[in-house]
Order: structure tokens, then sequence, then C-alpha cells
């Protein structure tokens, strides 16, 4: 019993200050607590969490951020793995990974695994992988998530890859904190039945056809052709860049170069023509708006007293005994006497 | 001063039970005043629109609800006056033709001025042309045409009409209010340079290809297999359909009876399917949810107390001197307090 109580004693309190100190001097495991608080649904630690972001902020915005999906299957685990060893070989630059799905048995091919599987990245001293919190809901973890770029970032990683499984919620989320988008594909699949999301093309930067090597070379080429019109068709762009079609082979290495020389281009159209920054500022007041929203919407779907009555008001709207305005306006006035 | 009471007396009060049966047995003019009755913002009028909504419900949704949209200069107006006499000749349903897209000098090719242009349709008895409210916010203007359908449902049209111009923020809510959306283009005017918003093309039911006549026909199908390829590749919808493209040219009345069997096949498609009415109670939810989405949204946003603070914490986030998830929980706090 005195042992248990000594134990417990013993427990450090964190000291935020510390901890963001040692996170910009580039400690990995200063970082990885730093990134575990941030996730952490206590009150506490959100309120620490909130210190330590607010500590790192300032040194946070000076890297490029890169969102990558694509279905399971695809080879995103192999591609990243390759890709982050030719950006650290090449640009000597740190490079970063993460995930924002949370696990689920849809998305075991996710990055969650892949501390193993992406051996020689994870071994890699410029590389930092973090898979994705193992709960909560999808906004959470987005938030999280960009408070772990922000420590990313305070911690000295130049390059930032964020990766996301094209089958889910989180693109949008991902497009939203990310600088340059890529998609990735397959050729000779059978396209329409690669179950990528509608919507999801048209936020890609970049499109990459993957296992572009042996017998799949023609196929992938006919469908560059395939995408890279299709893109010309869709795109309107407000940044002024029609995304780019490339092929590649993640498995054996080929056209590393040339993703990344993609990136780098966009990353150059866009500063010069100020895109660049006007987007981060537009990324900045997107989350401080959407968390409002967030703020507002939980407030209402979490009150137990209004469930029974949006519940019974939608069955009256879809049965059309009421309209969904009138409806609506019943239910707000209570909302408004609930949270008084 | 006696004549002037008299007849300000003389001004009957609306009897709402009695509106409803003029409209429900046909009558146009009935029509018409209870639409202007939902289009009022007089809290007065709100009330008794509301009740003239309600009992015009129950003989609502029997009709077809097409959205059409395309940029102004491709043809709409000429496109809905033929294709509506086409229908009212070959089908033998009453056709009304509304439009969302509130007035401004921006949309002057808009059916705003189209009474008068849409000369055979707008005399036809079969038909009625509704312009659209010359104000209002764009979430209350689609609101009121909301309402408008349910009312021109009630006076027994069979096939509705929304029209909005592809440029604006209104075509997600023409495409939550409508069973088929169509989009208008043009072939060999440049493709990027139609201006179609980006995610509109993604709306699509089926896409027309305009002023496929004359010189233009060689253009007009080659735009036709490159649009059928891209919807291909990115159409993954719900509704198992894959959006058709054709040609037509408007102005020479051709094609009208395609575009109609595109319509009819969809609708025998997602019928048969069970998505039709799916749709549609998914909508009505989209409107109950949204409704309530807007009026916390507008008790937020129009609070002048809120306002200075808002604008203060944006800078902030901007500069980053605060998270914007630091930032909104400290405006929600604020929000709270107000609301009491």
């Amino acid at each position: 019993m005195q042992n248990k109580n000594f134990i417990r004693k013993k427990i450090t309190p964190i000291d935020v200050v510390h901890l963001a100190k040692a996170i910009q001097s580039g400690n990995f495991i200063a970082l990885s607590r730093g990134i575990t608080l941030c996730e952490s649904k206590k009150q506490a630690d959100r309120e620490l969490a909130n210190k330590l972001v607010k500590l790192c902020l300032p040194l946070s915005g000076n890297s490029i951020r890169i969102g990558i999906t694509g279905v399971p299957g695809v080879g995103k685990s192999t591609f990243i793995e390759n890709f982050g060893i030719h950006l650290i070989k090449n640009t000597k630059k740190k490079v970063a990974v993460l995930a924002v799905d949370p696990s689920s048995s849809k998305t075991k091919g996710s990055i969650l695994g892949d501390k193993t599987r992406m051996e020689k990245l994870s071994t890699n001293p410029h590389a930092y992988i973090r898979p994705s919190p193992s709960s909560g809901s999808l906004g959470g973890v987005a938030n999280q998530t960009r408070e772990t770029i922000i420590l990313c970032e305070a911690a000295g990683f130049e390059i930032i890859i964020v990766e996301t499984v094209g089958v889910g919620q989180s693109e949008t989320e991902v497009k939203e904190m990310t600088d340059f988008f890529l998609l990735l594909m397959l050729a000779g699949a059978g396209d329409e039945l690669q179950g990528i999301k509608k919507g999801i093309m048209e936020m890609a930067d970049g499109l990459l056809i993957n296992k572009a090597d042996g017998e799949n070379v023609l196929n992938a080429k006919k469908a560059r052709r395939e995408y890279s019109n299709a893109f010309h068709l869709f795109s309107m762009s407000e940044s002024g860049w029609t995304p780019q079609v490339d092929l590649c082979s993640a498995l054996e290495s080929i056209n590393m170069d040339s993703a990344w020389k993609m990136v780098q281009d966009y990353i150059t159209h866009t500063k010069d023509n100020g895109f660049f920054e006007k987007q981060r500022k537009k990324q900045l007041r997107f989350w401080f708006l959407k968390t409002i929203d967030e703020l507002m919407h939980n407030s209402f779907y979490n009150s137990a007293s209004l469930k029974g009555h949006l519940k019974e008001l939608e069955s009256k709207v879809e049965a059309k005994s009421i309209s969904p305005f009138e409806a609506a306006s019943e239910i707000f006035e209570a909302f408004k006497k609930s949270i008084k």
C-alpha cells in the first residue's frame, strides 16, 4: 500500500515550458511525449496541451506539408518509406510522417502497423513516424494531427507527410492542413473500381500512378493520359496550378525524384503567386471557424434533453407532417432554453 | 384622408385555408400570392406562410424536380423554354420554372428578365414561370424556393425546373432540392474557360452540350467523348448512375426528346433501386439539419457583442499568437454567455 502511494507520488507533473524547450531542441522523446499530451482526452492534459502548442506556435510553419492519400493496396506505405528516404538523402531535410485515420478494422493497411513495416525509414535518425491516434472522433483526430504538425515543425522537421486512407471522411481535413495534396492510384485495376471517394480527385494537386513497372508501364501511361485530360477538364483551381500526373514505382523506388520535383514546382508556383501564404492563412481561419461550428454542433447534439425531441421532429419531417424549416425553428427555441 | 383609410381597411387579411384550397385547385393567381407570402420577411407573413406550407405539404412530392445550371451565355433560357414546351406537348404534364439566384448585377442573364424572353413558355397555360426573389440571403432564397416547390406541386405541377447560374454558391442547394441535376455546357469554347465552378461537374447527373449545331457539331462530339471519359473516371455515385452526356441545340430545339429520355432513364433507374425515395428523405433531413445549423450560425454571427471579439481572435489566429482551437473555445464561452 505504502509502495503504491510512493509510486503515485513519483510521477512528475509535466513541466510544459521544459517540454517545449526539449521539443525545440529536436528531442524525439520529448516530441512523442508532447504529441501524447495533445492526444489525451483528460481536461487537465488538454490545458497543458494548449499551453504547449502555444509555446511551439511561433516556431511552426516552416515546413512543406504534403497530404498523401490512396486506397489500401495502392502501395502508400512503400511509397512513403522510399519517398521519405529519397528526401532525406537528397534534400538533407528531416521528414515526419503522420496519419489521421483512427484505427479500425477498415484501415489495417494504414501506417498504424507500419512502424515495423517502414523499417528503413523508422530507423533513420532524420525521420519521425507517428501512427494515428487509436481512438477519438474524426474531428478530434484531425485537430490532434494539426497540433502534431505544429510540434513537429517546432522540432525542426521541414517536410511533414500526412497520410490518410482515401476511403473515409478525413481527406477534406488533410487537404485543409497541408500545402500539397498527392493522390496515389493504380493503372489497369479498373479505375472506377479503385474505391476512391467522389470528390477526392478534385482535391489533388498531383496524382502518381504507382506500380508503373514491368508489364504495367503501358497501362500506366494510358492512365496518365486519361487522368491528365480529366484534370484539364475538371480543374479550375484558385492556385492557378493544373494538377500533374506522373508514374512511379514505389517498390523499385522509380521516379521518386520526379515526384519530389512535382511538389517543388507546385511550391515555387504558389509561393510566386502568393497562393501559398494565402492558403496557409485561410487554413488557420478554417480551423478556427470549424472549431466554433463543432463546439456549437456538439453542444446541440450532445444535449440529452434535445435528443428525443430531435428524433421525433426528424420523423415528422420525413413523413411530411411538418416542414423542415418549422421543425428547425421549434428545436432551436428548445436549444436556446437548454443552454440557459 | 377618409378615402385612404377606406382603402386600407379594404385590404383583406389573408385566409390561409382558402388560399391553400385555391392553390390546390390549380389557380395561378393564388399560387403567385402564396409564393409572395413565402418570400415575405415580415414576421406575421412568415407565420401565415408556415401554415400555408403545412397545408400544402401532404399534396407535395409528386413531381419530377430537375435542377439546371450553366454559366451565362450557355443558352439556359432558350433551353428551358424549348425543353418546357417539348415537355408540355409530349408528356401532357404541367411545367413550373423557378430560379434560385438572387438578383444582382452578375446574374442579369438569369430568368429574372425572362418572363418577356420566354414568351412562348410564359404564355402557355400549362406552364408557370416564377422569377427568383429579388433579395435575401442565399440560404433564405433557397428556403423560399423549397417552399415554392411545395406550393407548385400542390397546384398540380408535375415537372419542376429549378434554374441556377453555375457560378455562385447556390448549386449545392439546388442539388439538394431536386431529383436530377443537369449541367449545360458549350463545346469548343475552351472548356477550362467556361467558368463553371469546381465541384459542379461532380454534382451533375447529366450534361448537355448546347449549341451543337452547324459547324459546332464536330467539336461538340469531341467534347462529348471527353466528358464521358471524365465522368467515367470521376464518378462513384451512390445512385449507381453514371452521368450521361448528350448534345443538343436549344435554339433549334434539337434533341429535346433525348434530354427528356435521359431524365426519365435516371428516374426509372433510381426508382427501381430505391435511391429516388432515399434521396428525397435525405433531402428533407438535410434541410431540417441545415436550418438548425443556420439558426445557430446566425445567432452567433449576428451577435453584435461577439463581432469585435471574433475579429480580434481571427487576427491573432492568423498571426499565430493563438491556436485556432484555443481561440474557438474562448469565443464559444462568450457566445454561451451572450445567449443567456
